[in-house]
This record gives structure tokens, C-alpha cells and sequence, in this order.
């Protein structure tokens, strides 16, 4: 079985969109803002958008389930307020579930947070509960900068971000760091402020002590990792400059990296570095990279067949990565896998 | 011959930090800025901290000359005003002056430059002019982002840095594009914020067309690109997205990584992924990384035993990373060396 941790719905019908819009525009003239009840998509909607892609490549493929959360740029917490972003979540999370109620073989929901900058991350603990309970995800997607690239949260390992992490450890399920779009001209966000953001919050994490505090506590870092599988060296050489135990006990018993990685050469590097216990398979399928590698005729984002290609796993690795860590990290995932006899 | 291009003069006389500590304390009291000849630092000061800290480790490793700049994170651009910056600046160019003049066979001088936050770089002329015509400057160092980690400046390709890049033309010197020290609490400076700064320039280079502009101009991404070679595929499918040319066309006739990455499957990606022509041989010691790697038994920053052990070169593509593309990317380094008859 292959399961994919890392899948948004970015090709949500156009009506989402739409309502969005409203939504922004309403914020601009300081006008009412559109009730949900006014957005209408579907099951035939949801139907043609997966089927014509996700599940489409999923089958093209060979993988079999995506663990699948709403679309990461439009999240775009940095747009009005706590009730702006808590309704916009609301809808969002209610589609992926939807999703995941009319494909139930294929897809499980992850949940994005009504955060907002400057507002206390508790205040997303509602929506956490209602997605979890209600809705059956198995994991969340926190934005460790809620303000689009000016990074005016503090970091990751703040007293301020607790409330989320108790209620992770709570329910047993996993967060995956993962910002948004960027307001920032600086940054692109899925060629730039995606990885950096990977990169910065491996470092938040070297400089503090947060699994100290939340020994069970699992994070995924994202895109590989970000920069930090390349400069692995570089980050083991800073956590001992700084007294801290080996990377191996101090953020490898708590912190995965996914495998959106769209090259040979980087998945070579990433399975070469992280324990395989560590790596979880996933492609960000639909996402920031649609087109075919001209250098070997397949999608850049097709990265199973690095996965399958690389000299540093054996076929056993290989499973655990495709489907056994994964089992491990998102515990209610396999649960509710359990639940159907798979 | 084995050319360093990526030294700071990180050990210098502590004298040069109580001046700095100085001008910053006016500053806050708004009292008179302390003079540049209130500095006083005798070339028996600066033989002490070269001879037992850089020149001692190149003896050690094999190294002959370096490419030597002002630290990196104590160019600190945030802070203060042009002034400020003007003067500091001054001062640490002088001194890397020096360190060239007292070893001719073994330094070579980068300069930092007076940048400011919202300053416009065309006030930066005047010192680079000076540091290319009277101290022998064969490159600069070009920060972009004055602010220290909040990305208030525009993106390099904006055409406020064109009055940099004409100078740099004329005078045929590239630059390292190298932010300071992160005022931001998200960016911890030598694990975050520089590896963001080198992936943040890629990007934007590949969004931009600077070099239809500049199509002589020479950039260095340092700290091995960022994460831009183990993104690799991400970042020629963005390019193709964005209907750009093939990177090596649209960046790899004017952009350079250097190897300073610590370990060796970071440098084994960097030299399969990265063409020869564009890799230029680096350690940026004494700098971020100072310690020895248990794994190892060798210094984290002793680059030239991962490009000796790397599989994916040849000697001679070895000696164009440690001397060849050195000479042709920093040709005032070459005719300096050649007037030397070496």
C-alpha cells in the first residue's frame, strides 16, 4: 500500500474560489461578509475535479490514498482576521472531508487552522476538535507564519504555540509546518518562502528544547526538509556548537521529512541522510510543479519513481516509507485504515 | 593551487568590536559617534589573530589564498543610518586591506558595503569605487536584505540595485550575495537566515531576467546555493512554469554556488547536480561552523576533504572548482595573481 501524507485540493471547483472572493472584497469595502450557506458545490462538483486529476494520477501512479488537506497558498492567513480565516477554514475543512466521505478508499483529511497574525493560536483549538472528532483528520498543517512572509510570529518553540501541541498529544496526531502564500515581494512563495519556512522551522526547533516539554510531539517538515538534509552537516555542526545532544535524539525522535523532493540527485541525498524511519512518502501532487522533466520525460512530482530508483533503501525501507511510517506517525490514519480491514 | 573564495575576517582585534559597541551606544544616547581614528589596531595585532587562526588552518588543510571579507554578521546594515553604515564599513574594508597587504601571497580583499535599510545602494558607489581602485577589492559582498531579517528591501532584480551592477560591470568583479546578522527571532543567522537569503536570490533571479539586462554580471549564492541544488527539479519546473529558458541558460552563465556545505553527501549533490563551471571552492572558515564532526574526525567546515573524496569529479574538474573558475569568475583575482607571476 502507498500512501501520500502530503496532498492539498488545489483544484477545488471554481465556485470556492469565487466565494473567497466575496469574502476579500466584502473585507475591502468593510461590507458583510458572504454567509457559508451561500457557497454550493456538489458531490457531482467534488466528483469531476478529483477524478480528473488527483485520483486520476493517484491511479497512474500506483499510490492509494493521499492524506489530503486543503490548498496551502490559499490558506492565505495574513487576509483580515480570526473570524475571516475561521470561516474560510470552516468551508475548506468541510470539503476535504467531504472528499474524503465520497472517496473513502483514496483519501483522509487533514485540517487547516483559522490562524490569523497576532492572535493567539488557541483560539484554533475549536476547529482542531471539530475536524478531528467530527470529521475524522488525522493531522492538522500549522503555519509557523501566519503573516504571509514578515514572520512577526514568534517561533515554533514559544509558550504561545502549547495550547495547539497539547491538544496534538492529546489526540495523537501529527502537524505538518507549512506556511502559506507569501505577501512578501522577496519571496516566491513555492520556489522560496515554502523552503525557507521548512529550513527556519528545523532551526526554531535545533535552538530550542520544545520535545523536552512534548516528548510524544510529531512535526513533519515538509518539501524535503527544506534546505535542511543538504546542509545536515551544517546542522549538526550548530546543535553542538550550541550543547545540544545529537540531532539523532534531539529532533529525530519528533520531526519527519516528506519526500517532495522533484530530482533523482535529491532523493538520493535525502534517503542517503535521514534514517528512513524519519522520511515519509509524499508528492504534493496536485501542486507547485505540474509540468514533465524534460531531462527524463516524467513529472517532476512523480516521486515514486525516485523513491523506487534510489540506491539508499532497500525494498523493506522502501515499504516502511511508503506505508509504515506513515502507519506509525498518523496513528487515527492507521486506525481508521484498521477499521475498513486494510 | 587552491583559491578560498568565501573568508571572513570573523577573528579580529577585539579592539574593532569595542568601536563597534561604541558607535552603537551613541546611537541609543544620541551622543557623538565615536572616529574612525579613535581605532587603533597595529599590524602586530592583526599578524596575532590571522597567523593563529586562518593562515594556520589554510597551512593546515592545504589552501593557498583566500578571498577575505569583512564578517558577515557583523556588517549588521540594520543598524543605524548610512552614517552608520558608512563608517563601519570604512573601517572593516580597511582592515581586510591590511590582512591583504601583510600577506599578499595569502589574502585578497572583498568588500562589505555602507548598505541601509530603504538607503537607496546607488549611496554605495563611493566606497565600492574605493575599495576596487585603491585596496585591490577583486569582489563585494551584496546583502538583500539590509533589514536583518524582516525583507524590506525589493527583490535583486529591482531596478534601485542597478547602479550596483553597472559598477560591478565596469569593473568586472562579481558578487557574493550574503545577508548579516537576523534581527528577526524566527531566523536564527547562520541556519536560517543565510541558507533563506541564498535560496530567496535563486528564486528571484529566476523570476526576474537580470541578466538580459546584465548579461556580464557575476553572482555567487553562497553556503552552496541554499537549498537551490537539492531543490533542483523544484526549481527547473518552476522556470519552465513560468515560460523562463532552461537554467542553464537562464542563470548558469552568471550565477556561481560556492561548497561551503558540511558535509559530504551535501557536496557529492552539489557537484551531480550543479555543472563544474559553476561550483567555486569555499570553506568560509573561520566561520558558522567551527567545530569537528564526531562522525568524522575532521573539522565540519574542511570542505576540501569532501571535494577530494566526492565521486563525481574528475582532477581536472577538481582543480577548475579549487583555482580555474576561481581565475575566471574573479579576473582582477587573476591578473593580480599573474602580475605575482603566478
Amino acid at each position: 500500500m502507498i500512501i501520500d501524507i502530503h496532498g492539498h485540493y488545489t483544484t477545488a471547483p471554481a465556485a470556492l474560489g469565487a466565494w473567497r472572493d466575496r469574502q476579500i472584497a466584502a473585507l475591502q469595502d468593510a461590507g458583510p461578509a458572504p454567509s457559508a450557506s451561500e457557497l454550493h458545490i456538489s458531490d457531482d462538483d467534488i466528483r469531476e475535479t478529483i477524478e480528473s486529476n488527483q485520483l486520476r494520477l493517484m491511479r497512474e501512479r500506483g499510490s492509494d490514498l493521499t492524506i489530503f488537506s486543503p490548498r496551502a497558498s490559499f490558506m492565505a492567513h495574513h487576509i483580515g482576521d480570526f473570524q475571516t480565516s475561521s470561516a474560510w477554514a470552516a468551508i475548506c475543512n468541510e470539503l476535504c472531508w467531504r472528499v474524503s466521505q465520497l472517496y473513502p478508499d483514496h483519501f483522509i483529511p487533514a485540517a487547516m487552522l483559522p490562524q490569523s497574525p497576532g492572535v493567539d493560536p488557541a483560539t484554533c483549538i475549536p476547529e482542531l476538535v471539530k475536524c478531528v472528532e467530527q470529521y475524522g483528520n488525522v493531522a492538522i498543517n500549522l503555519n509557523p507564519d501566519p503573516s504571509g512572509g514578515h514572520w512577526t510570529s514568534p517561533p515554533l518553540t514559544d509558550r504561545s504555540w502549547y495550547p495547539i501541541y497539547e491538544k496534538m498529544v492529546e489526540y495523537d496526531i501529527p502537524a505538518m509546518v507549512h506556511v502559506s502564500t507569501s505577501c512578501n515581494a522577496c519571496f516566491h512563495t513555492t520556489g522560496a518562502h515554502y523552503l525557507n519556512a521548512d529550513t527556519t522551522a528545523v532551526m526554531q526547533l535545533i535552538q530550542g528544547d520544545l520535545f523536552k516539554d512534548f516528548p510524544t510531539l510529531k512535526l513533519i517538515i515538509p518539501h524535503g526538509g527544506g534546505a535542511a538534509p543538504y546542509h545536515w552537516g551544517r546542522f549538526r555542526g550548530l546543535a553542538q556548537e550550541m550543547k545540544k545532544p545529537l540531532l539523532d535524539e534531539h529532533l529525530l525522535n519528533n520531526i519527519y521529512f516528506d519526500t517532495c523532493v522533484y530530482h533523482q540527485p535529491g532523493i538520493d541525498l535525502l534517503t542517503r541522510v535521514i534514517p528512513v524511519k524519519n522520511v515519509l512518502f509524499a508528492s504534493e501532487m496536485i501542486g507547485a510543479v505540474r509540468g514533465i522533466d524534460p531531462t527524463t520525460g516524467h513529472y517532476y512530482d512523480d516521486t515514486r519513481r525516485y523513491i523506487d530508483s534510489t540506491p539508499y533503501l532497500t525494498d523493506e525501507e522502501r515499504q516502511q516509507i511508503y506505508e509504515g511510517n506513515a502507519r506509525r506517525v498518523f496513528t487515527r490514519l492507521d486506525a481508521a485504515l484498521k477499521a475498513r480491514g486494510r
